[in-house]
């Protein structure tokens, strides 16, 4: 494979946690830069998340050879480097579809904007949703969703309809082009291989954060208040 | 320590990862019972997630010992064990503080009633908002927390508020009695060690997604559509 296509310094994709990890380091190396700091080690960059200095070198040698011995990395470089390689270096235009609570929440999610991801189109089968307008986009019927996805060259969408519709809605985006799919809904979907889905089960969440609660409960650590 | 307190089988908290793959081996559990099936083996529960029968087996022996060589696992009983152990089995009360268009979102998630978690009370401090009900609960003015966090026994709070004010708000639920909080906000937040947080950072599954599909676009697979 040739390593060098598309400005990729590395020859296949990273394991999924190996990738979850950079956007960490990524997101301290640009507070690091906001500090002004020029140089960081790989004890500073795992240091807000626990992560050991020894898996954060070996995390960031899946993508290259960066830092010097008894030097450290230079902020700058390495910040332009895991944005290109994380692929945030650059607009991404996003569809949503399903214009609830949720979506109304999405559209307003500063985080999105904030790393480049800007939501292009809206879309929804209630004819009374369809022509209303919300942080300045207007919402659109479904009909006109692989029209949309080729004007804006979007690869992504989210998926933000009841669990009942998610798989047909899915499908409908699919057949437009979408590639990717940040999906919301609490159901399981059934796609194609060249389409990446990650779904947001806001419950395993909460299981596993109940499951730590409990243990320290049991562990007999005081109640706080 | 004592291995037998509480109910349960286990002496020490397993790593979160551990938890989360446990998570959805009880999922996939669930959905084998509902079709009729009593008994399953470590190769079911793992594929799937793509996850090897040698890790299925692995995680489970975190927490005791399970199922029979040649016959395999008992559904019921292996449910019933991971319920109890991931702390399911019971309802816990949920605190939910900002009503904007997520808190309502959250208010309606199907995926927490599901999982027994149940969201008892709301907050807000615009006093627009507080007295207006939603889903059956009323929105109380956030110096109420403490008295309904004491009366609800809650242990664990959804944090919905704006980036700017979740450090704040966080200290308060804190002081309440909250010892979990799933934080939506996009922002760290800074707690004592008896406190757990998990921060859901939807821009942090969408940077790997777009990762994905960029990997996938360069390496040639056609697009749909």
């Amino acid at each position: 494979m040739d390593s060098s296509r598309d400005g990729h310094p590395h020859a296949k994709p990273a394991p999924k946690a190996v990738v979850g990890r950079v956007s960490l380091y990524l997101r301290h190396l640009e507070s690091l830069q906001r500090q002004g700091l020029s140089t960081t080690s790989s004890d500073q960059l795992g240091e807000p998340f626990g992560i050991k200095n020894a898996q954060v070198r070996k995390d960031l040698a899946c993508f290259g050879q960066f830092g010097r011995p008894g030097i450290g990395y230079d902020v700058d470089e390495l910040t332009a480097v895991l944005r290109r390689i994380l692929g945030v270096d650059k607009d991404w235009p996003l569809v949503l579809v399903g214009m609830g609570d949720l979506g109304r929440a999405l559209l307003r999610y500063r985080g999105f904007p904030s790393r480049r991801f800007r939501i292009v189109a809206v879309f929804d089968n209630d004819p009374r949703k369809v022509g209303q307008t919300h942080q300045g986009v207007t919402v659109e019927p479904l009909e006109a969703l692989r029209k949309s996805v080729a004007a804006h060259k979007t690869t992504l969408g989210l998926l933000c309809v009841p669990a009942d519709s998610a798989q047909r809605v899915a499908e409908q985006m699919i057949a437009a082009g979408i590639r990717g799919i940040l999906n919301f809904a609490p159901a399981p979907l059934s796609t194609p291989p060249h389409v990446s889905v990650t779904t947001v089960d806001l419950s395993i969440q909460l299981e596993n954060l109940a499951y730590k609660v409990q243990e320290s409960i049991d562990d007999g650590v005081p109640r706080a208040g």
